[in-house]
């Protein structure tokens, strides 16, 4: 007889933000990011306080095609110059792994590009169920004052793969302009 | 250039449990799935109110393992006799998918089990992840007085195979037992 993979909960606390059990959790400060962003000039400036940026709580489950990966981010609010905080962003290592949101608290934006040069964003508010299709490299932006969380699902055997965007990044940045949510070229961003 | 899928948003609004845009959607009246309960004289007396027992909303995506397959169910309150409302159950077609619910609103069962006769059930109520890991048999129990809600995702090549559960059932039933809700042995589940 074969031994199966057990079926199990995990809790979301909504009013906290965090799961139950807590799972494995990945921490992203400036620190880890910092050369993601426009203004390197404020970036360094906020390397004392190297705020937190977002927080992913993982739900374990092996990284094979027959599962799921889940998880719970916290994108927190926050800007480097004018551009607000943002995660780090990847394509999948499989490129071909679609991926799902659902926005639980916050808003923001979800950008999404392909290897052609596709361009594509969505926004996102509690309730919105986003979907990021097979070959879209994914970013979420926090455009709100509070923080921004989002339950996701994947493929358990999608991978990341974050060194294509930390090279080429996306055609758009999302900024402040004048108390305005704006989408504006990334003139860093460069065609592969 | 490849023309890519798109991405796109749904919108969930809780209050009302339903989806904009609305997608395709899935009715089960009693009559769809009359079969399926112990008390087959309670059944038969109910066939003429032929009551709603629940819809399910489905997002459309491409069935194929890039895409993930998403939906909405809401599971009405009510009984057949003394057993509770369910959806039909099902094994996915391809054996070894797997299955994520996030519950919104009630409470329930999910009830699993494997070919080799396995069996497992995990409560949910709002916020609650639940895993249906590759390879189990699922079907969900409204144990409350109020619509019982969640999403679901799934690998988009999954599939549906009701047909083993309508012939061999599950090893289990959820009932009423002088108001208490009770896990009990299915008399007529048989091991294929």
């Amino acid at each position: 007889m074969t031994t199966h993979f057990k079926p199990f909960n995990t809790l979301f606390l909504e009013s906290q933000s965090i799961l139950e059990p807590k799972g494995k959790v990945i921490t992203r400060r400036l620190s880890d990011m910092a050369e993601l962003y426009q203004d390197q000039k404020s970036a360094q400036s906020l390397m004392d306080e190297n705020p937190l940026v977002y927080e992913v709580f993982n739900v374990e489950v092996p990284e094979s095609i027959e599962h799921i990966q889940h998880c719970i981010t916290v994108l927190y609010p926050g800007k480097v110059g004018e551009e607000f905080f943002m995660t780090k962003g990847h394509y999948h290592e499989i490129l071909n792994r679609a991926e799902i949101y659902f926005c639980f608290k916050g808003e923001g934006k979800l950008v999404m590009q392909t290897q052609d040069g596709d361009y594509e964003e969505l926004d996102m508010k509690p309730g919105t169920i986003s979907y990021v299709p097979p070959n879209w490299a994914h970013r979420t932006v926090n455009t709100g004052e509070e923080p921004f969380v989002f339950f996701a699902a994947y493929p358990g055997d999608a991978g990341h793969n974050y060194g294509d965007i930390e090279k080429i990044g996306f055609r758009k940045v999302i900024v402040n302009e004048s108390g305005e949510v704006k989408t504006v070229d990334n003139p860093r961003y460069q065609l592969s």
